[in-house]
């Protein structure tokens, strides 16, 4: 048994494991957000986010979690009756489609089957039929959370770039995991959430929104206040937020990517990448079928077909009980057939080894033949 | 000087101190929000928020601020061309009028000038003028945090019934401190926000919505997702929320609710009324003209004009600098005119003594003449 003391070890694609540094940031009382403490606290977390995503675009903190800042991004540039076609691989990247279809917008879908990346070819086919360029958006999920799926949104959003048409792209379980340089990728507006690799609790969103993308808000017709972005350029060029903002985490926010910087963000890139080789290959070794193969692999994400005979619940169950570790079931029509291991933000090599000895652990108890050690072996010698 | 260790003490209408305990539940590692555990912290929250509430109407808890939920109340309740009353009072009230517009709303307004409470009579009139029924919502600022007064939410809300509009409450500045029974007022949508009288860091909203909402939400029209009430409604029928919460701060939210049920609903109302009379008392005692007559007198925000020949600013930063006791600027066109005082939440009688004693000084400084402790004896006589 767990017992009662261990902190629960979230594997879960997010919330994350949160740094004590970053607790203690939150921790603390709240200030005035109409201060010149807060202004700085927040210009400098504007600043460390542009360094991260590696743009000159404009970026907001919003109050809300990552679906928030997904609608902000719909209702500050598609209006009833645009077109957007929306690239679907999975439960995230439909959302899409559902939330520019409650704003009224023309939506078409091009969907692939879980846990395969998205059709490029279909959607360079159906941008290049668009003579009439009625496309007004496309969008995209970076890493598809419901499948451990990434996507090469650097060749979509080129293709998107090239029309004529925003890229709109949710990198919640991307940014600041793998590289999304969004000038060099011609994105136009991308979210992120807090409680992801940026190793915060949830409770924040980041937009990142392009010139292109106030081009297209100028015309945007859709009803918007909390969620205005203009409300907000207009406050960061006086230092402030339109609304009280959520200030303990900003001041989170603030201590988790002064981590970052100074871990650097190409060692961050290269540890994730690390750790989803050696996962993926103690998985493997261990006898288990993976859900998607090596090329769409997600860095952050790793789904995972339980060995026949058992079931999803039975191992989460365990892991939870035996353990304290936490692992994510499939959603939707994935309930119970795939079960997910988060592996972002604040996670090391040593987290990998430790969530794959448990894993064989459960999986043998539960009776599942894997041979002692050898999952051990195939991640240790990748986590270098 | 105030030197560098004290905590900076938040006399401004928010955020507004935060008690220990509460500051110690959100520091705690979040834990997944798709879990018993935070189940039954999310519903023991629910039944809390009722309690305090005096309501059997559902409540959900939003993250965002309150602004996000003053938006969810417009965009779950009233559609384009719907004709919606505000009542103006101030900055504040106006907000309800500027998202309604935002919605497509033919917003009529009923202003009364700053410092004043709503013209009651003016609604009966234009409700009773109103025989085919046209008007929608009429929106309510319980508490004007702009100026610091109340208004009688009884009163208005009952007219608003008899009428068969939806009453859109926000209770921001009020829940919490004053009596605001949602069932015997019959007010059908009510938000407030966590950095008030709910003793918490922004970042969480809260709202009421009665059956007679949801009957007016089955035929609303306005485009909405993160804040579609009928996702959260379902949600929490599965003891959880739709879209991933602010877990730390439901955490805090938990706290700070026991800590309510500790003290009482009675003993912090009286508090807080006690609070009010012994801050008004003391300032006026002191020379000072208070913005708001004794019958609108706010019981968490008061607004003072500054003495003659003493710039708002310079009572602001004397304060700050050497006591570190903020308080707030006015808003708008009051900005220099009037400077706000905020008494709610975490706030005792000894605080009221302390800002008294603390502004005597300053103003002493500046060149005010006030008797040497007559704030304090006046204050203090009612401080029993």
């Amino acid at each position: 048994m767990a017992g009662l003391y261990p902190r629960e070890f979230l594997a879960i694609p997010g919330p994350t494991p949160v740094p004590d540094a970053v607790l203690e940031a939150i921790a603390r009382h709240p200030i005035g957000h109409r201060t010149p403490d807060f202004s700085k606290m927040l210009m400098s977390v504007v600043e460390d986010l542009q360094w991260l995503g590696q743009t000159k675009n404009d970026v907001f903190v919003l109050t809300a979690s990552g679906t928030g800042a997904m609608e902000a991004a719909i209702a500050n540039i598609v209006s009833p009756g645009d077109v957007v076609v929306s690239l679907v691989c999975g439960n995230f990247s439909e959302r899409w489609a559902k939330i520019a279809q409650s704003y009224g917008a023309a939506v078409e879908r091009i969907v692939v089957e879980p846990g395969k990346p998205y059709a490029v070819d279909a959607l360079r086919t159906r941008l290049q039929a668009d003579k009439d360029k009625t496309i007004k958006a496309v969008t995209i999920t970076h890493n598809e959370t419901a499948t451990g799926v990434i996507n090469d949104l650097g060749t979509i959003a080129s293709l998107v770039k090239a029309h004529g048409a925003i890229s709109i792209v949710d990198a919640v379980t991307s940014f600041g995991a793998c590289n999304v340089p969004i000038d060099e990728f011609g994105v136009d507006v991308l979210v992120c959430g807090s409680q992801k690799a940026l190793m915060l609790p949830p409770g924040l969103a980041v937009i990142f929104f392009s010139e292109r993308a106030w081009k297209a808000n100028a015309e945007c017709r859709s009803p918007r206040f909390y969620f205005d972005l203009k409300k907000y350029k207009k406050s960061i060029g006086e230092k402030t937020t339109p609304f009280t903002p959520n200030v303990s985490l900003v001041a989170g926010l603030q201590a988790s990517l002064a981590m970052m910087k100074q871990e650097g963000m190409g060692p961050i890139f290269v540890r994730h990448e690390r750790m989803k080789k050696a996962l993926r290959a103690g998985l493997t070794a261990m006898g288990l079928e993976l859900f998607v193969g090596e090329d769409a692999a997600s860095p952050t994400i790793t789904a995972i077909i339980p060995p026949h005979g058992l079931t999803v619940d039975s191992i989460r169950k365990s892991l939870k009980e035996r353990f304290k570790i936490m692992v994510a079931d499939g959603q939707e029509e994935l309930k119970g057939k795939i079960f997910r291991i988060g592996h972002m933000g604040y996670v090391f090599d040593r987290d990998v080894l430790m969530v794959l000895s448990a894993l064989e652990a459960v999986l043998t108890d539960l009776g599942h033949t894997c041979k002692p050690g050898a999952a051990v072996k195939a991640a240790s010698s990748l986590s270098k």
